[in-house]
């Protein structure tokens, strides 16, 4: 490598994007995130956006690997022709115009896709429960949730007390072609730092790599224990039935 | 080791066969597919193919315990005298004529074989229903799915939409029986990339060992999926109910 | 690093508190017990006390990221002024004054505390069999209760027929809230080294960073079985129903 | 470590058994068999003994911790004196006769205490039961089955139609009292390779540590297989109602 486009993922810096997506890819192949090349991670810097490509073992993908455009020059949908940077023998990631739209949105600086059995199963259960209710995941009354943000033009996280929702839309047969249902969610819950997919996985924001990550975590592990209180029969949403706390 | 067949397993290329098995065979240890010495991998290169010994530590292997046999030099079912190459200590793998299999009668480049627990509890659950439908699984309207080709003579891969079916065969005590039942699988199912086998686990084969690795990925998530689906009441077939994508 | 206060978290030594928080997290992250900052782990040296900031992805946790207080200067609820190191960047834990009613109350050298779903989904269930039962968690007659001391004023550990009793308490929107809930429970079970918190995860101590460490592991493992004894029908509790030891 | 004693320890060789026992048991510590110092791993080399002590974190021991004791000079029950080789500041573990069992009447060349949750939750199911079927553990028609030897006196392996039979002996208080028990049930199973223990874990062993291993890790994948097939309602032993292998 060694292109002017090249010298765009070469860097002996660990948090540089091209050195970042590949660690964290690999990370989430061990959380059973982005198995089978499913799923994948973008991160914005500036006016530059780090995508890896289509189809990748995900927890071999390496800096050279990794797609560059720069987000000023973008259409709403990108084309190839729109990338400053191309690794010859990939095709783009389908997700790329899913990953754009929490960027130019909401301004994220990063956007995890996987596809977490948790967040598929939460949205079977969701399906199950009838057309009403199957649109959006809820969960109240866990310590975890404290680790979403409150909405993007709010200060702060979640409380306890507050109930978290994620919108649930429905798949499509070609993935670029949920951008528009995904984007039609982020307006309709305009607080919401991720999107669930039904069927398929989860699309989660934030406004940067640290942010991203650690909602996504907070995010899967309350899909999973969403999915183990339903196999128990505890409900998600519970009322603050206040057991009143206990003196001696 | 020093001897010409010595040299067929002694590469520093980590992508030679000799070294890629004992490092995917690793990989596949913690993932649960090769426990207690039992699955296994082999990988064809051009009239090579190269086969991990039977009852070893899938996870300590090394490249000099690989096998090595001639693929135009085999009669259907090789006898050990017709290896390239034979670590003294070992015997060949009884999986040894499944493998030949998938790369003679589909020309396959790389085929695992997983004792996986979801694969065997997915026929487990299939000979429950009984009798007729026991002998292929089959699932629909989930986006990992997309992780499978469409078949030997066809181009690209599954959509979302697509049933995938994975034909079930069942168990013989010894493992060189099965093989041709598998291949009656094969000739049943011409597009299968993966033929499951009652109560002991999954063959998966690809073009190569990227398409081999990451097919039995997607299998070992939906048949997961599927165990877990069971659990929660959730059917694997779906009629495409479509729930009309939501506008705001 | 260089002033009198950095000195605090410079050594060599991988059993220095500032160099075993981060490895400890690093190891509770794999477990799911921090996961997205969630949980931490505090450790008592005499009478300084070593703490994790708030918000830090727990596995990627360094030395320089660690606060230090001390334990005799403190006020009862600690106030940033009395840190005698503050990394620049960070805030201090929450957990905080949690951790501190564990090394002054009990004489702790070590406290945990894990937001594992095994935990959460114990509170629960004894929540969902109502108001009576729900304030602690009982097991008995399982070998890994042997993992537990008897309790600070006793000698040994708890015996394979004892019950093991952990106090659960209600969680509050302020992690700092919880200090006086959790006081009160120290105080009602004065032999406990853990008290649950509901619908949160749970707090453990030991004498020294050892006893936390493995008291906190068979806490998980029994809560994980005590799960999965739920969802098979088995009782918590069972009487020594002696099957006669056989003799053949 | 400069004595003699301290010699029996200090080896340049992976496979020196005082170098195989902390890798072991750091693989086993990954795999949930030794939470919280509970389980444990000892050799036999010939006359030598090799034993992990009581209480340690089995992820983190070192060579130095290991206990050497001769198999000649041991009584039927060995005291402290006997040892070889006692590093000082550890107790022997309380597992120690049950192993020398092993070594002694089967002729054992390793042994494996796990306290696995599988284990543990299998005999919790035979218990349910009732007393008459609560004491073997029964499984057949499962590939895995072939991982475990047929026994002591016979050659090869069980095949895939055999019912493989774990005894049970019930817990005690103590777990040196198990000795006696366990000697039962290897008297009234003379074939058996492992016995499980109510509430509490097994016990696995092997003409060699490759075998005890192996034979482990299959033990433990029936136990997982077998719990989740009581969730999904699929009984252990079944008749070998062959559906004809089909044709097509």
């Amino acid at each position: 490598m060694s292109s002017t486009a090249d010298q765009l993922v070469i860097s002996s810096d660990p948090n540089h994007p091209a050195n970042l997506i590949p660690s964290l890819c690999a990370k989430f192949w061990t959380l059973g995130w982005v198995t089978g090349t499913g799923g994948g991670c973008s991160i914005r810097d500036d006016d530059l956006v780090y995508l890896a490509p289509s189809g990748v073992q995900k927890e071999l993908m390496k800096p050279e690997d990794i797609y560059v455009l720069s987000l000023k020059a973008q259409p709403p949908h990108p084309s190839p022709r729109t990338y400053l940077r191309s690794p010859p023998i990939y095709k783009p990631s389908q997700c790329t115009p899913l990953f754009l739209a929490a960027f130019t949105r909401r301004g994220a600086g990063c956007c995890i896709h996987t596809h977490s059995q948790w967040a598929v199963l939460v949205t079977l259960l969701l399906e199950q429960q009838g057309n009403s209710s199957s649109r959006v995941f809820e969960i109240n009354n866990i310590e975890q949730i404290k680790g979403f943000g409150r909405g993007m033009t709010k200060r702060g996280n979640l409380g306890y007390h507050d109930t978290l929702r994620i919108p649930v839309i429905e798949n499509t047969p070609h993935e670029e072609d949920l951008t528009e249902y995904l984007e039609a969610a982020m307006e309709a819950y305009p607080d919401t730092y991720a999107v669930l997919v039904r069927r398929h996985g989860v699309y989660v924001w934030g406004d940067n790599v640290h942010k991203a990550k650690t909602q996504c975590e907070s995010l899967d592990y309350l899909f999973q224990l969403a999915v183990e209180m339903k196999k128990l029969g505890l409900p998600w949403i519970s009322e603050v039935t206040q057991i009143a706390p206990q003196r001696t």
